[in-house]
C-alpha cells in the first residue's frame, strides 16, 4: 500500500433491478438512487468511501451503455467509465476492466466492489480493504467476507478455514443461498461469512486466473484490448457467467478477510428504512412531515416531489414512495413482493414506468 | 310550479372546512372539490340537479369574498353571486339573498340548498323539491327531512307529526345532535328525520318571518337592499346566527317533506370513499392503478398529480390523498382526526398549506 498510484478500483455499476420501484427504473437503477440514508446515490457513496485509498483517475466504473450519462454525472471527472453494450454478469465485466487496467499499469493492484451496497462504518471498511490488498500482494486473490448477524437465506456464504495471518483466513468453499436451517447452522458455527462480491488482486494474477478457468473469455478480453472499437461487437459474445462460479470457486487458493463494518446490501425498501435516519417513533420521513400516531414508516419523495409536505395519521410500518409519475403504498413486510407490481406494469406494457 | 320563472334557488356556498385536507384549503373548500364520486365539484353538481327546475338566471349563490372567482368558475354565467364580506352563519346569508330576490320578483318562490352535499337519486330529490315548493305555496315555510338510515349522532333531527297532505308532515320540533342511545330511539320511532338544511318558501313569507324573529337582521337587510354598496360595511355587523335557531325553530308552523334520495353530507374522506365508484375489492382509485391484495382503499389525486400511476400492495382501508404540495396517508377510520393535522400546520404557521 506504499504506492497509492498503483491501486485501482473496479466498481460494478451496471445493475438493473426492480426492487426499488417506483424509484428504480431502467434508467435509474438502485446504484443511482440515494438509498443509503444520505442524500447521495449509493454509487457516489461507494466512490466517496475510497477517497484517500484510490486516486480518482484510477477509478474504473463499469456500467451499462444506457446508464452511461447518468453514471458519469455522479462520478469524479477523472474516473474511467466502461459501458457494457450488453449485460453479461460479472466475469466479462471484471475481465474487461482488469485487462484495461493492465494495459495502463502492469503492476496494478485492483479492488473490485459492487456499487449498490451501504456501509455504516466506512473506516473499518477501508481497514479491511487495506488488509485484503496486502493479503493479495503475494499472488493469491482475496475477498472480504461479512461476519453474519442473522441466519440470512438471501445471500451466498464462504466457509473459511485456517488463519494465514492477522485477520486473514483461507477460503474452504463457496456455498449458495442456504435454507433457514442450514443458515442457522452457518451462523452458529462461526466459520461462514457472507459473500459480498468484493475481490482484491494484482491485475496480472486475475488475468492468469481467467486465462486458466475461462480461456475463451481471456481471448475475448485480449481482442477487446487490442481493438477497443470492437467492444460493441465482441462484448455481447462473451459467455454470461459470474466471477464467483467462473473463477473464484475454482481457484486453488483464496484468502478471506472477515469484515464487520455495518454492511447492508440494500435489498429492498425495508433495507432503505433500516438505513434511514429515524425519528423517536422510528419513522424515516422527509423533514417537515406531520406525524400523528405514526410509527416505523418509510416515506421517500423523489424528483419534483421533494419538498412536498407529508402527513401520516395513524399508520405504522408503511412504505410510501413517490416519484413524479408514480405513487407506491405498501406495508414494509411486503417489500419483497414489489416484483409483482413491476410484472403487472410489464404485462400492461406501461414501459414508461419501468 | 306552473311558472318556473318565479322559482329561485339560494345556494349556500360560503363554507370553509378542514375535513378534506389536503384537498380542501382556504381557497378551495369542500364545495369546490369533486368529492361526489364524479369529476364535477359538489357545487356544480348541486346546480346541475336544478336544471329544468330553476332557470340559470334565477340561481343566487352566496359565497365568501375570497371564494368569488373560484365559485364563478363553476357556475353558469347567468347566475347571481353574492359575496359575503364576512362569515355570519346562515340567517344573514338567507336574509340577504331573500331580500335581493324579493327586489327582483315579489312573487318569487325560493328554495335554499347547501352546496356541499351529494345525492344519489337526483330525480327523487327533484320530486321532493317540487312537493316542498307546493307545500310552501300556502304561506308555510317547508323543509325536507332525510329519512334516517342509521343512528347518526352527527346530525340534527326534526321530529314530525301529523300529515298535512300527500308526503307532507307538520314539524313538531328541531332537536340538536343526539347521543347514541337517543339517536337509536329516534331511528326506531320513525318520527325523526335528519335536518339537511334545505328550506322552501315564498320570499315574502321568509321576510315576514325574519322581521318577526330577527327584527334587527331584517333592518340590516333593508339597508343592504337600499344601498348595495354598503354591504361591505353592513354585513359584518349582522349577528352570527343560524336560520334554524334564529327562525325555523320559532315558527308557529313548518312543513316537512320526508325525503329518501341517497343523501350524503360528504362529511369526511370516509364519505368520499362511500360515494366513489368501487372496484370488485371496494377500492376507489384512479383509473390504471395497480392493485395487489388491496381492499377498500380511497386514493385521490388532485392538481397536476392526476395521471400519476398509483400502486397499492397489501394495504386495506387506507385513505391516500395527494395534491401538488402535500401527501396524506391515514386509515379511513381516522378520517375524523384530520383536524389534528390542520391544527399542527396552523401552529407551525405553514399557512401556504391551509
Amino acid at each position: 500500500m506504499s504506492d497509492m498510484s498503483k491501486v485501482y478500483a473496479v466498481i460494478m455499476a451496471g445493475g438493473s433491478g426492480t426492487r426499488f420501484w417506483p424509484a428504480s427504473r431502467k434508467r435509474t437503477p438502485k446504484q443511482l438512487l440515494p438509498l443509503g440514508g444520505g442524500s447521495k446515490t449509493l454509487l457516489a457513496e461507494t466512490v466517496d468511501r475510497l477517497a484517500g485509498l484510490v486516486p480518482p483517475e484510477n477509478l474504473v466504473v463499469v456500467t451499462a451503455a444506457h446508464l452511461l450519462e447518468a453514471t458519469r454525472a455522479v462520478l469524479p471527472k477523472e474516473a474511467t467509465i466502461l459501458a457494457e453494450p450488453a449485460a453479461r454478469n460479472t466475469a466479462p465485466c471484471i475481465a474487461w476492466a482488469t485487462w484495461s487496467i493492465m494495459a495502463r499499469d502492469p503492476e496494478a493492484r485492483v479492488l473490485v466492489l459492487p456499487s449498490d451496497h451501504a456501509i455504516a462504518a466506512p473506516q473499518d471498511f477501508v481497514a479491511c480493504i487495506k488488509r485484503a490488498l496486502e493479503a493479495a500482494a503475494s499472488g493469491t486473490v482475496a475477498t472480504i467476507g461479512i461476519t453474519p448477524t442473522r441466519p440470512e437465506t438471501g445471500y451466498g456464504y464462504i466457509e473459511v478455514g485456517d488463519s494465514v495471518g492477522q485477520g486473514v483466513r483461507k477460503a474452504v468453499r463457496f456455498v449458495e443461498k442456504p435454507n433457514r436451517e442450514r443458515a442457522a447452522e452457518y451462523l452458529a458455527s462461526g466459520r461462514f461469512l457472507w459473500n459480498a462480491g468484493m475481490f482484491f488482486y494484482r491485475a496480472g494474477d486475475m488475468m492468469k486466473a481467467i486465462r486458466t478457468h475461462l480461456p475463451q473469455l481471456a481471448e475475448q478480453a485480449d481482442a477487446m484490448t487490442k481493438d477497443p472499437a470492437g467492444v460493441a461487437e465482441l462484448f455481447p459474445l462473451c459467455q454470461s457467467v459470474s466471477i464467483d462460479t467462473g473463477v473464484m470457486e475454482k481457484l486453488d487458493s483464496l484468502y478471506v478477510v472477515p469484515g464487520d463494518f455495518g454492511w447492508n446490501d440494500v435489498g429492498s425498501w425495508e433495507s432503505a428504512w433500516e438505513l434511514g435516519a429515524k425519528d423517536a417513533e422510528g419513522n424515516v420521513v422527509p423533514e417537515g412531515s406531520v406525524l400523528i400516531d405514526a410509527k416505523r414508516n418509510l416515506v421517500k419523495l423523489l424528483g419534483k416531489q421533494q419538498g412536498k409536505t407529508v402527513a401520516l395519521l395513524g399508520v405504522t410500518d408503511l412504505v410510501v414512495v413517490e416519484t413524479d409519475d408514480a405513487l407506491l403504498v405498501m406495508p414494509k413486510e411486503r417489500a419483497q413482493d414489489i416484483r409483482a407490481i413491476v410484472e403487472h406494469l410489464q404485462t400492461a406494457k406501461k414501459t414508461e414506468l419501468l
